[in-house]
């Protein structure tokens, strides 16, 4: 199914499109407001995710966006016109719970970075599990520049980069370029704008060239044992490593392997 | 008050200095020993750190030095003179109160490097939420060099250099430049010694520019969400932002933002 | 002891060398299978760790291997042969126990790669105090090439390096070079497969300078406190750090500091 070709959605602020592969690209589609993670926004990408979640053929998440900027992070507009606790305690967790939805799902997330990720688009970038971004792109955690430090990102972000680092940008606000990014960590790749898509397309056939049980056993494993200390992560990876080497994929993979010949997936 | 101009503590171990905007700077003035951290000099930084703590007013911290060291660590001729367990435990413990009250002030504390910074003054480096040194600055963490593993300041180095890289320097205890220390994530920037004065006022002023309430609650947030689960640290992260967000100087700063006009703080 | 010169044993999968410095040296002996790490490997290793453990003199291990690659991981056709999850978790469980008693030893470890170094052996890399590789080494972590995610590898690639670079390691199955692996912290230093054993030797010079008991004491608590909050950390370092100090080897370092001569140890 290939919700592109849906004209009743061309103006909803997410495309979703699903290739026969299980390839969903994810298209933040709001650039007249550098794609703002307004509640609609959210909501439609929690729902992308959640739909993600529940495709069991379904196999890798790429998230791109339309416009100069790839996201520029809550919509303020919307959130200056209802200045109550409540609100803003329901808006950052609402956001929050749609960022570990991207750490929790199953398959990798990419991060097609094509411009600016500022504030919450920032911390999305560094929540995917992979991100690739073209040599112009720039990222900011710029809160802090109309007084509102940008707390929510800097717990992704500071998972990403080192502290001091990470704490120089959150207080400054400052932009750092997309080599830089690489080099602190934030992103994986740099390339030219020209070949974006076709380096993500390398990301993608290579997940795709495994398989999803061995992948989602692993990523789910990889994030929960950055978490605890690290006798306790090798008892769960000793584990999940035993479960992942009984599956018939694993199994066959292995012999394949043994008698130098492709896995028969 | 400019305490510079108080000819009674001249030969004071530590320099205090406040300008009206809550710029403080902190200057270790015992070049001869090379800034040590005796217990003269720990107590006059903890009341250097109380009093900053206390000064609503306060907004930023400079920690600069004298002479040709920043700062070489504890004084190992007082050490010395006292061979006791207790005598220790109590040294460290309260060398170990200050390091921790440097993270909890609610301003950010900027290392200036003039000069070479060792033991547990590479852990002062360390621990600063920002650290600009001169391009002829060197760090290590020589305890071991006599016999005496770092390993307080290991607490602060490995909190901000990958494991091996900071295992290498606690082992050996080489020096490494200041370029080596910016790409290991111990230091933010490296310029010129003729520019290092203005290039922390750069960032000082990049800081001054920024509501205190938002940096205060920001700082506090960052060091604890580094100390959870990545869950926990969200939860913490939306309400810390949330209450930012209904604090004035936000509101107006969205507001500003959203009329594309200058903030009134 | 030497027991190079033991002709019974020239066909272990292991060769244990110690001189009288206490150096001892870890050859990984199956060349002709990639030093993989069968059964047979992993209790020879675990068997050496114990031995040097034991060995009250042993001042530093250096993990050493010959043939082309360092270590190719798990050995594929015995785990192939064997296919029952309680195998499995018997394998992993052994696996993880020595890659633990590595990072457990008083003693620095030091990994000397002169070859590839693929899933477990990458793990073993970065388990390790410290690694030098020559120019032409590369690492993966590869066995979601064969449907088998690299679950117990992540807990210490991750410990490493950043978790967006581990991350595509793990789900590409990729290599990295030597320079690229130290960018990213998995190694300290990269020669020209000439000059391997020297850089070796060099930091094994600089480990056996330094007193033993202070570097056991320091690298206890370097992995200790990496496991606990930064109070806890501090609090457990202070009164190592006073234990330290209170070692006659400390004190005489110390003394030998301050009257400006060579250590008496």
């Amino acid at each position: 199914m290939n919700d592109r070709l849906d004209p009743s959605i061309a103006h909803e602020p997410l495309r979703y499109e699903r290739d026969p592969r299980g390839v969903v690209t994810l298209t933040l589609n709001r650039p007249q407001s550098f794609n703002a993670l307004s509640e609609g926004m959210l909501a439609a990408l929690q729902a992308a995710v959640d739909r993600v979640a529940a495709d069991e053929g379904a196999r890798v998440v790429v998230i791109a966006a339309e416009g100069k900027a790839f996201c520029a992070g809550h919509d303020l507009k919307e959130m200056r016109a209802e200045p109550s606790l409540d609100y803003y305690n329901r808006l950052f967790a609402q956001c929050g719970r749609f960022m570990m939805a991207v750490q929790q799902l199953p398959v990798p997330v990419i991060a097609q970075v094509q411009g600016i990720a500022t504030a919450a688009g920032c911390q999305l970038v560094a929540m995917c599990d992979l991100a690739v971004a073209v040599r112009e792109a720039r990222f900011a955690v710029s809160g802090i520049n109309v007084g509102l430090f940008c707390s929510t990102p800097s717990v992704a972000l500071s998972r990403n980069l080192g502290r001091k680092a990470a704490f120089e940008m959150l207080v400054t606000g400052d932009f750092i370029g997309a080599e830089e990014a690489k080099a602190k960590g934030l992103i994986n790749r740099v390339v030219d704008a020209a070949d974006l898509a076709a380096e993500v397309a390398r990301l993608v056939d290579s997940i795709l060239a495994k398989p999803r049980m061995a992948i989602a056993a692993g990523k789910g494993l990889f994030y929960r044992q950055l978490e605890t200390g690290i006798a306790a992560a090798y008892d769960d990876a000793a584990r999940t490593m035993a479960c992942n080497m009984m599956d018939p994929s694993a199994l066959e993979g292995v012999q394949a392997f043994i008698d130098k010949r492709k896995p028969n997936w």
